[in-house]
């Protein structure tokens, strides 16, 4: 049929090509992926890491188990990987772990600390500081090479990443994704296990509305089979407010586990607000009061999440180089069972093959009326043929509008900083942050430090 | 489960359950429907007509063929029907052919002619008048007895009747349906099979987005397996705007059907817009310039549509009442295979049974922000337990909210006459009416002579 | 000329009549009014205040040196108050000082302090709960009697009384009054001074936009004679930041004086903004992080702002009503130099007699873009004859919006506690507030012992 | 006093000075102002005719009769008359009386007749798409070179004109401004002559609220002395519906004067929608139905206004040359009379000297929140100190935002045009237009040759 694309010859971009996290996911779904194919186009800034997994990504087709049949190739400059592509996905590292150590551990110096520090908090504002230009210049590269490409998004802090493709570029067709929500609607059917024996179903099964901001999402519905899971929520916060809930990821050590908790931030969310927090602990406490959960380690602890140091990070990463050696050298297989992710799902959903809703990240046109346009928000939305429409939240609760806004309100001053170069913006933005319980000298004191030490990055500001 | 509904015990209430109309189509996809179960509640103020409904649906369970076994009761008052129901069906007919007649007929002697007359134009704008303080009467009966009931509104005019429900009790759970839309999806499927030889698509294999408002609705986006329609649509008017389409329904006379038409006034929208217009030609033409599409009957015939008359109105319900006879005594049996309307498929959504997506009357809270918050619009929304959902549509091309605001600030001006009792606003609704090409006395007078004609139903208004 | 109002025959209700502040500065502004006169109608749910205050106002129109000749009458009842009435002016105390003990001192075994703990803070946030019944009360009393008088609040707190007024009777043509701003407008006179050696400026001579929430107002513009003010207010901040600065109202003896300050507080928010605050040091510090300015006594003595016990209230009153004695026996002479409050003026501008520019709390139907619709904000409005028509601010920084939001949104949830009568609601606000630095379970006790305390007036409410 | 602006050395950069009409106004207002003064820049695509007025305004400063003094200086490019002006004032003819005679007088071949044919209808639309790219041009220059300056427009198409400064520069500090509202104004001063004995009022002792956009502006609400001026009103169009009523101004002869009327248009809007309209009925007429007041020139007759044709633009335009040869010559002198426009008040006010209430062109950012944001509106605004802020209108009748979005929407598609250069957006709004009552075919017809006779200043376009 005249218009219909080729489904066996799509082009992906993606920019972070030399990832040794989430290109290997999408890997992973490419190769279980029967209806569509092509190549993917990697590009990264280390072009080394690009070409190991060029030839990471070749050696799968080989293989008699995998029925999704991809070229990957490194390009050298972004412009050749974006050139033609359909999709792009963005997945890149802003900076080295020397500004995120800056970023998530001289604010301890402070007394703050920080889960993650990627987001919200001293560390996300800095680090969004320095991403922005990134993002930026990605933008104009993508409204440049490929402008009808749909573009997908999996840095962080999501929300000003994807608000900064926006700004430079605002036709853009692009959206972020996150995983942090599924891992909350899979906690939800160990909860039906739990609580009335129900196994088996899997978060798919599940119906839930997204409303919020990334890593700060919650649902203010959610069922299933048509009953609404509230009550049952209710119960079950009571029974384990105090001791949490292991889930099964996190049962065997959760305290070894950076990612893994005890669900009991989310469970005093639900004490106070009455909806269920739709993401893991260590994000959802740095959205919130910073003598809260995260006053000190100890408290930390007593919540039953961890902090997740940039010492770990370092220590995650040898580990992953390590697995790129073996996957190179063929003493290790990739793993080809599906990840859980979302990506190829969309990517199909939006060449024509299911329509389908999830959440996403995505530029407020109205979706959340209660919210600025323009500001970044995550709602479910419906993926179709070449369309992603947000579903209408018109209804969120004003307590969540105020804890939401207050970020909200930070992102849009962090981008006139990234507009203007004027950080007085972002600096104010800093004090309005909740994990900053400082005195305005201070607080100028560690914004100053933190800037200081992520400078290279920042040409685009007036720095004193 | 907790909190599960009990399927197999489901009330409906219908009001305007004498209907030889939407209620027997209602009988029909439940006498399919296998998940659900219960009974519907017929109220009509002809309680006699309810109570012929009452027994022809009883007749159904005893059937073999029938899967659905529902049990019909009609009852005397409408608390009685409403009290504990799941769903509220309002399907209506608001004063008798008697007033219908002075809405269509009388503006012919002005040199306005109406295809329906029931929607847009000096007849709808006064049936309005006549019908919104019906539904203020429904509204305050739900909110007392079913507050927490959906409510489906199959009512015209559509969008002021969505309008009053919600103006009365803003809680409420009601949205309004219209199977226009759906033939124009499968004016598409018949479009596929033309232009390109594609057999056997069905309309819910297409995927489209659906803008404005009732009657006068538009494909922003269609597409067939991730194939965009719109350059085909474009070759398809080329092909036939001078001609007409004539689809399958209407291919053997359409001249003597009423409901039928060669889709040309479609076409010639296509051609001003660049758009799919999604309703029938004769519903179409009621909200463009009064001389373009109804200028006379000539000129109607020209353009291949045709003018329902209140006569034929009275003829088809004659026609009616004798299948009504019939199926009453035995010599018919109602037709049980699916009807094409999608309300029990809604229904079933909304306890748990099937998301999906389809168009829907409701009112505007934010999904499309380009038009008035409290507007009625009609758009794609997701339908899960409990939840109906608006997706957005914040990109209309100002082309067409130029034509939507004029007829949405109508109905504002209308609905002030409704709550205000002053008719002025609402006959400055009728001068704004692109059918009301006449000048201030002239009009003034007919809109005397027509209020006059229906003002035993106009008790909320100060009448002159 | 036809149309034309009786100048000579207004009628003035004073709802809290019996009022021994704000009713004495208006008799003080109507004793020297030449254009208008009338009545004033006196009523106090503490019927002997107002027959006292009956006597104290007819007593002035015998003196010679008082040029506005007005009759003062106590009524009853509100309808006989408000029949006929072209205003009405509200000024209540919502309680007595017994419940204002525990708004302002309970949270203090809690280590919060509160400065004055009638607007945002556990105080305030109990005694809107507890003021808005009344408010309902008032604006259906206005409704039936006298719907088309304008009103003009001076309750507190402020925002969520006007916010009441609306919510009752959505038709009124109400706002509200408060000097706070004209406080910092004086101030900028004295910097005039005190920076540049011009003397003799007053507040009337400034040109200055006010945006905000009453009680956390900021001006984004000053300028005097076209010259921009900012830029020696920043030097102004740097000269005075440690010391503070003494303005003449304060010079002698600031720790005596309850409502003084060195606006320290202020400077530290243009600090921090950029943008000039206005309001008083107590009320501002109100709206910040609780353990800034308001950490305990001894910080509060280090930012030189005063904590204003009910001690201090009770005091006080004590000589106002010693005051009274003196004015009903003859004793005293009510001064009659024009207070420099603005209602009169106010009152004659809707009246035809001068239009002009001033602050006011009004519903937001626009003027804000960027805060939600139906909150109540304090900007500038434009008086002319039967209009209060708010300036456009469309340009607030994030920054400010950020601390503004947080505000409004606990006024939603407040009020949607008082239309539910589900407290939930206003213990969420009360956790949100920025002065509750509590753990969840802590929160509720104070909240929960507040609200006992208070229970007498919360009839509307289901209480534990 | 630092910060002051020196007033004595003001520069007003005036583009298309070599107008001899608008610049001549700015000449006489200007020489009677005492204090301000400085220079004004004439820059004008005919140099010759910018040297003229220079040597024109620099003869005024000799007389003694004028009191402002004021250098007049041509300048060859547009940088040089823009860099360091305060102020800029648009005053340009887009093209010549050849495009403008197709504008007008070729849709009369279409039996579409234009009154004025420079705002609304085919006319409009095709000098706004020969205008935006002019004004584009204008506001990257000023970008570029005085992008502090207040720049006021006064050109036409009005609406497209400032929306085309805001588009290329959205940080413009702009306006426009029409003298149109004045002359209703003044129109109701003679009412209160005719009606009510009142003599010398002037239009600056009413308080007006305006509404709408330019040219089809409206009053909603009109006082003087605080007396309502509606219930007059009525009486007035009572009185003078039929006969029309001549103002001093056109009574001698109006038929022969192309800018009176008898406002008969007025009074017939006033009969259907309540409101004044406030504008020249030749201007409000090509605002309706075409087949109204602008059917064919024996109805405009009958209404009583006139059609302006381009020979008698010509016309003028010859005498107007011929003055200009006199002022040069010294053969006759510019009058030194106030010209009652508002431009010089304007800036005073900006500067510092003087607030004040009037109605401007500007922006939408949330002044009419029930129009778009980002179109064109003609509100009432407060001018300070380098301030204008549009007064709030939240309340305008559905009725009249029918009227108003018909054309807002119509800009909006005419600007998509100029930004894509797709000319299919203008046609959409061509055909929505409600001068046009043809057939697409016959639209089209008419809309290419308009676009073909004004193709030379198109080249921003594709064209077929």
């Amino acid at each position: 049929m005249k218009g219909s694309k080729d489904l066996k010859n799509i082009k992906i971009a993606y920019i972070g090509g030399g990832s040794r996290g989430w290109a290997w996911q999408l890997m992973r779904d490419l190769a279980t992926e029967k209806e569509i194919a092509g190549q993917v186009a990697l590009y990264d800034i280390d072009f080394e890491a690009a070409k190991h997994n060029e030839a990471i990504g070749n050696e799968l087709k080989k293989r008699e188990d995998v029925v999704g049949k991809w070229d990957y190739k490194a390009y050298e400059t972004i412009d050749g990987a974006l050139t033609g592509a359909d999709f792009v996905v963005i997945s890149i590292m802003p900076g080295t772990f020397e500004e995120m150590a800056s970023d998530v551990h001289l604010p301890e110096e402070y007394g703050i600390y920080q889960s993650v520090g990627d987001t919200a908090g001293p560390g996300g504002i800095v680090r969004a500081l320095r991403t922005i230009p990134m993002m930026f210049e990605i933008a104009e590269a993508i409204q440049a090479y490929s402008p009808n490409a749909w573009v997908i998004n999996y840095t962080n802090p999501m929300s000003l990443c994807v608000k900064a493709l926006y700004t430079k570029f605002p036709e853009i067709k692009a959206f972020g994704c996150c995983h942090e929500v599924f891992g909350t609607a899979s906690f939800l059917c160990e909860m039906l296990k739990d609580m009335e024996g129900i196994d088996g179903v899997k978060r798919q099964d599940l119906t839930y509305n997204v409303i919020g901001i990334n890593h700060f999402t919650f649902f203010d519905k959610a069922s299933y089979n048509g009953v609404d899971l509230f009550p049952m929520y209710d119960k079950f916060v009571d029974k384990y407010y105090d001791t949490g809930f292991f889930d099964e990821a996190s049962k065997t050590n959760w305290m070894n586990n950076t990612f893994s908790c005890a669900h009991r931030v989310k469970f005093d969310l639900f004490k106070r607000y009455g909806s269920i927090a739709a993401a893991g602990d260590r994000h959802l406490a740095e959205f919130c009061y910073g003598k809260e959960y995260l006053k000190d380690p100890e408290t930390v602890k007593a919540w039953k999440f961890g902090l997740t140091t940039v010492d770990w990070r370092k220590k995650d990463l040898k580990e992953r180089l390590e697995k790129s050696r073996k996957y190179l050298s063929g003493e290790e297989q990739i793993d080809v069972t599906p990840s859980g992710e979302e990506g190829v799902l969309q990517m199909k959903a939006l060449l024509g093959l299911g329509n389908f809703v999830t959440n996403v990240n995505i530029i407020n046109r109205g979706q959340v009326p209660q919210l600025p346009l323009g500001s970044i928000v995550e709602t479910n939305a419906y993926f179709s043929a070449d369309e992603v429409r947000p579903v209408l939240c018109s209804d969120i609760p004003s307590e969540l509008l105020a804890l939401f806004s207050r970020h909200i309100y930070n992102h849009e001053s962090i981008m006139k900083s990234a507009l203007t170069g004027d950080l007085n913006h972002a600096f104010r933005a800093f004090l309005n942050d909740p994990l900053v319980t400082l005195d305005v000298k201070t607080a100028k004191e560690l914004f100053d430090r933190m800037i200081h030490n992520t400078k290279k990055y920042l040409t685009m500001y007036q720095i004193g």
